[in-house]
C-alpha cells in the first residue's frame, strides 16, 4: 500500500496531512505550538482516534519547546489533552508522554508512534482468519493510516485480509455529516488496490438484504470495560442492523481505546459539533452528535494487538482483573 | 400552513416548483410536451411519490395537446408512465387518466389532484390519535405538499397532530444522497411552525437511544398485499433501528401506493441512480439504490384515506378480498 504518514516530526514542530482537503489536494502543514496542535484537532484536520494520541504525544513535545514556564507548560499540554472528548487514545498518550520522568517527552512520542504501527500490524494479523476468502465486508468512517498513524485498526484489518489473498471486497459507509469514508477509506483502499463500493450510509441495510455483507469492521473512539463502545456517529444503528441480518459486527482497536475506568459506555462524553456541517438553512435547529454509543452485546468480537477478545470482554483478560492498568503497562 | 403548490395546470403546460433549487431558491417552471415532463420526474425537480402522480396525469393532458397522431400519443404516454420505476403512484394515475373514454385528459388529472388533497386530510385525521401529546416524531425524506400536491402524507400527519395541539416535535433525517429532508422538510415544517431538529441519518439510533423518539413516521412509494414497503433509501435500516427500540414505526400512504398485484415486495424494482448523486471521486465505484424496502413485519400500521391499516394488511380490507381493485375503484 503506498502509505501516507499522517503525522511526523518536522525539526521543531509536528508535522500533519490536513485531511479536511482529502481526496481532492494533499496539503502538508505544520503545528508549531501547543494552539495549533489544539487547532488541528478540533478542526479534524488530524483525526481518527489512534492518530489524534500520536500527534498529541508530539504536540507535548511541540508545547515544551514553547513553553515560557512551568504552569504555561502545564495548561498547553491539559488543553492539548482536552482537545476532542470522546477519544480516549489522546488523553492516553499525553498522560504518557508528560509522564515521562527525564522529560524526553518527543523520544517518549515517537515511542508511542512507532509502538502503533506495530499495534496496527498485530491488529491486522488477528483479522485475518476472521474474513473467508471472497468476503464482503462493510466498513463505516475512517480507520486507515490517516486515522493511526501506522497502518490501520479496521481498514488494516481489511487490507490485511487483501494482501492475504482473501479476495476481499468492500462496502464503505459514506459517513454522514464529514464523509470521512467517502472522502479518506475510498482513497485509501484505492491506494491499497481493493475493491471498494461507496454507499450512502442509509444504504447498509439493503447492501446486507440484496447484495450480501459477510461482517462489518469497524474502529472505536473509546470502549468501556462492557464492551460498550463510542464510535463515529452512525454505528450504533450500523451495529443494529448487522445484527438483523445476523452479520457478526467487529470493532478493531489497539488497547490504548479501552478506557477501564468506565464499567459501561454511559459515562463516555459525547461531542457534538457545530450545525454548520448538516444544516442547510442557516436557521436551522441541528443535534449533531459527533459519535455514538454501541452496546457491547452487538459486538461479535474486538480485534486487539492482544489477538481477538470475545464477550464477557472484561474477562477474557484475566490480567485485568488484578492489574487493571494492565493494557497500559507494556509501554 | 404556508400552502406550496408543487404542480398546477398552467394554460397548456404543467406547472411545477423545480424542487432541486429548494430552500435557496424557489423557481417556477412549466413542462409543455411529454419530454419535458418525463426530464422534470426523471431528474427530481418533480419528486414524492404522489406527487408525481399528480403530474404525470397533467402530464397525459400535455401530451394529448402535442401528439401528432395515435401513436405518438400512446408511445408518449407510455414514456411518461416509466419515467421512474418504483413508486406505484405514477403507473396508477396515467392508467386511470388515459383509461377516461372522453379523452377528457385534463379533467381526469384535475380530479385526481383533488382527490389527492381530500386523500392527505383523511390520512392526517386518522394519524392524529396515534401520537400523544408532546410526542417527538422521526421523519425520513420529504411527504408534506411538495411531494403529494395536497397536504402531505407522514408530513401531513405530523402537521395535523401539530394543529390539533398536541405540541410534537420532529426529528428529521436530512436524508441523503438528495437531502429532502434538509432542504424540503425542514421548509414545510419551518412554514406549518412546528419544532424541528435535523439530523444525519446515521444519527437516528441516538436519537432514539439518548433523546426519546415516539414514533416513527414516513411515506411510501409502492406497498406490497403483505406490508413490504418501498420507500428512500435508508427506511429500512431506520425500521430496523425503530423495532430494536420498541418505537413504532407507521407509514402514511394513499391507497394509489399499494400495489395489491404484489404478493412481496420481492417484485418491486428499485431504481439505481447516478453515482454522481454519492460520489466523491470520479473514478469511485458507487451503489446508489434509491430506494429500499423494508418487511411489512417491521410496519405497525399503515395511515391511509381509509383509516389505520394493521397486520395483516390484506386481511384487514375484506373487500379486498373479493374485489382486488376495490381501492382503484372509487375513482
Amino acid at each position: 500500500m503506498e502509505h501516507l504518514e499522517p503525522v511526523w516530526w518536522d525539526g521543531d514542530a509536528v508535522g500533519y496531512v490536513d485531511q479536511r482537503s482529502l481526496p481532492h489536494a494533499l496539503e502538508r502543514r505544520r503545528a508549531a505550538s501547543a494552539d495549533e496542535v489544539i487547532e488541528a484537532i478540533a478542526t479534524l484536520a488530524v483525526r481518527g482516534a489512534p492518530a489524534i494520541g500520536v500527534f498529541g504525544a508530539y504536540g507535548v513535545a511541540v508545547a515544551a519547546l514553547r513553553a515560557a514556564d512551568e504552569a504555561a507548560l502545564a495548561a498547553a499540554i491539559e488543553g492539548i489533552r482536552r482537545a476532542r472528548p470522546t477519544a480516549v487514545n489522546l488523553a492516553w498518550a499525553v498522560d504518557r508522554v508528560r509522564a515521562r520522568t527525564d522529560r524526553d517527552y518527543l523520544a517518549e512520542a515517537r515511542r508511542i508512534h512507532a509502538e502503533q504501527r506495530e499495534i496496527d500490524r498485530l491488529i491486522g494479523e488477528a483479522a485475518v482468519p476472521l474474513f473467508r476468502r471472497g468476503a464482503t465486508i462493510l466498513t463505516h468512517c475512517n480507520t486507515g493510516p490517516l486515522a493511526t498513524g501506522g497502518f490501520g485498526t479496521a481498514l488494516g484489518a481489511i487490507v490485511a485480509a487483501h494482501a492475504a489473498g482473501k479476495d476481499v471486497r468492500v462496502f464503505v459507509d459514506e459517513t454522514r455529516p464529514l464523509l470521512q469514508g467517502a472522502r479518506l477509506t475510498m482513497f485509501e483502499l484505492r491506494a491499497a488496490g481493493v475493491p471498494a463500493t461507496l454507499i450512502v450510509d442509509g444504504a447498509a441495510a439493503i447492501a446486507m438484504q440484496r447484495r450480501g455483507v459477510d461482517a462489518v469492521i469497524v474502529g472505536a473512539d473509546r470502549i468501556a470495560r462492557n464492551g460498550d463502545t463510542a464510535n463515529k456517529i452512525g454505528t450504533y444503528g450500523l451495529a443494529i442492523v448487522a445484527a438483523h441480518h445476523g452479520v457478526p459486527f467487529f470493532v478493531a482497536a489497539p488497547r490504548s481505546t479501552f478506557d477501564f475506568s468506565l464499567a459501561t459506555g454511559e459515562g463516555i462524553p459525547i461531542e457534538e459539533r457545530h450545525p454548520s456541517e448538516v444544516r442547510v438553512a442557516e436557521d436551522d435547529t441541528v443535534y449533531n452528535p459527533a459519535f455514538d454509543v454501541t452496546p457491547g452485546h452487538l459486538v461479535t468480537a474486538f480485534i486487539t494487538e492482544y489477538g481477538i477478545v470475545e464477550p464477557p470482554y472484561f474477562d477474557s483478560i484475566p490480567e485485568l482483573e488484578t492489574r487493571p492498568d494492565f493494557l497500559f503497562a507494556r509501554a
